[in-house]
């Protein structure tokens, strides 16, 4: 199986899961419900649930474990989506190939979309019964976390950057929740904790080449392909990879993350294939 | 032991739960720490908490299983009056006596601020390792609760409005999170889904009676004794039980609701002491 069609065949099982859970909320007031589809269903990459699913694979050999989780995992990435989209954060207006939350229903019901996500993301892990998983999510998305990471690239706009500082607010912006997903995943296979660390470090490197490959796009990618406009970060004259390594560098560190995160998951050997495919497959994306 | 009494010792039991929780979170950057430290600390009545602890001490003798739940219960309410006091929302300037969250740290903040404590009170709640509080308090907090009230409210404002719709509109907005203390503090207590119920009621027989006070004290009420301005409904063109059915009819309909709160807890007969003066005090509140 290649890697597209691996993506595509995961990420229709968690859209008919995701659009199950949303189904499943009868007493939500239309204006709200439309907000929250918009922005959950339809679209995206669903690398977060494709990474729970398949870590559930790897540990017990069946991925349904894991759909709570994955459900959870794409509903707290889009309400971090709308949330810094808002004009108050990165005042964005694209996302996905289409307007963002706040352009298309107003600031109000985007920040409120944002918050249902977030929170029904808790109410549909719960129902894996695994308190463990709750603990994993929470502590990646809250302010140790994903929020944290938020709110040093903030503060951070226009500060000159070290290397460390940059690494930082991404391993919390984007890694802890790419990290989130694989535990994730592998916990609600009935891993034990000290099962996580190869699906830890996995979901380390992977976020942070999942990061350098964004930079790199937003400088050299095609906005129409990537659904989102490009060369934001010169214009908000935020630090990135490329712009405090240089194009070469950044690209050669991509690589390293690559094969640190391949290396992760060696223990797995063949089983673990499709981990070493996707790795391939961000380090060349052109989305 | 009178009500104000009780709520002290409840409060300073849960602000050093609080505290505590804060304090383990060591790892966030301090301009979030800030913001979440001062919406959360030093101010308001507790009362979720004081529910939530009572409700525990009722069942099992003792209030401290429910302190997870109570720090959760507050984080979900500070979060709410956080992202409400929005330019985009209700445009708040006071708060607690003080400035609202985005008026002090600028409104990116605030919305991070909102979003941390939302994922916060989860992480704390699954500290009590009981998969049932968690779904307990993301349904009252989510699309179908507190969500639910605040974007029904929102798209209300200036329109004209029937009893039942403005008693959907409490029963989500503050009812949901004012029963859901109660149920979570049971839960915690070690109690079954069976026996829920009179908690349940009470709850939302409380909640009714907890807005339409509140919507009396915001036309006849105290800016200063209140900590936040008053005269905001009828500026807003927001329908109220007052204005609905006129200020008399808005008390007779208070001391029904006190009336039946109190009817739920009578199987707990005069156990359930503590319960019955906290309703005569919210109904005869001035703050």
């Amino acid at each position: 199986m290649s890697v597209s069609e691996f993506l595509h065949d995961k990420s229709q099982q968690v859209e008919a899961a995701l659009e199950a859970a949303l189904n499943e909320c009868d007493k939500v007031p239309s204006a709200l419900m439309e907000a929250m589809r918009y922005s959950l269903l339809g679209g995206g990459k669903r690398l977060r649930p494709a990474l729970a699913l398949s870590a559930c694979e790897l540990v017990c050999g069946d991925a349904c474990p894991a759909i709570p989780a994955a459900c959870a995992l794409e509903m707290v990435h889009c309400y971090s989506l709308i949330h810094d989209d808002l004009p108050a954060m990165d005042d964005d207006d694209m996302r996905r190939g289409k307007a963002s939350s706040h352009k298309r229903f107003g600031e109000a019901t985007a920040i409120l979309a944002g918050d249902a996500l977030l929170t029904l993301a808790f109410e549909v892990l719960a129902q894996s019964g695994d308190i463990r998983q709750i603990l994993t999510l929470a502590k990646a998305a809250g302010p140790e976390g994903m929020v944290c990471g938020q709110i040093l690239d903030m503060h951070a706009e226009g500060r000159p950057h070290s290397f460390e500082s940059l690494c930082h607010i991404h391993a919390c912006k984007t890694g802890a929740l790419i990290r989130a997903s694989l535990e994730l995943g592998a916990l609600a296979a009935g891993a034990q904790y000290d099962q996580l660390p190869p699906f830890t470090r996995f979901g380390e490197h992977l976020g942070l080449l999942f990061q350098i490959t964004d930079d790199i796009l937003d400088v050299e990618g095609d906005a129409e392909l990537l659904g989102k406009s490009i060369g934001k970060d010169a214009q908000n004259e935020k630090a990135t990879y490329p712009q405090l390594l240089g194009m070469k560098e950044a690209r050669r560190l991509a690589e390293d993350a690559a094969d640190q995160a391949r290396e992760a998951l060696a223990p797995f050997g063949e089983r673990a294939r499709i981990f070493h495919q996707l790795v391939l497959y961000i380090l060349h994306r052109n989305h």
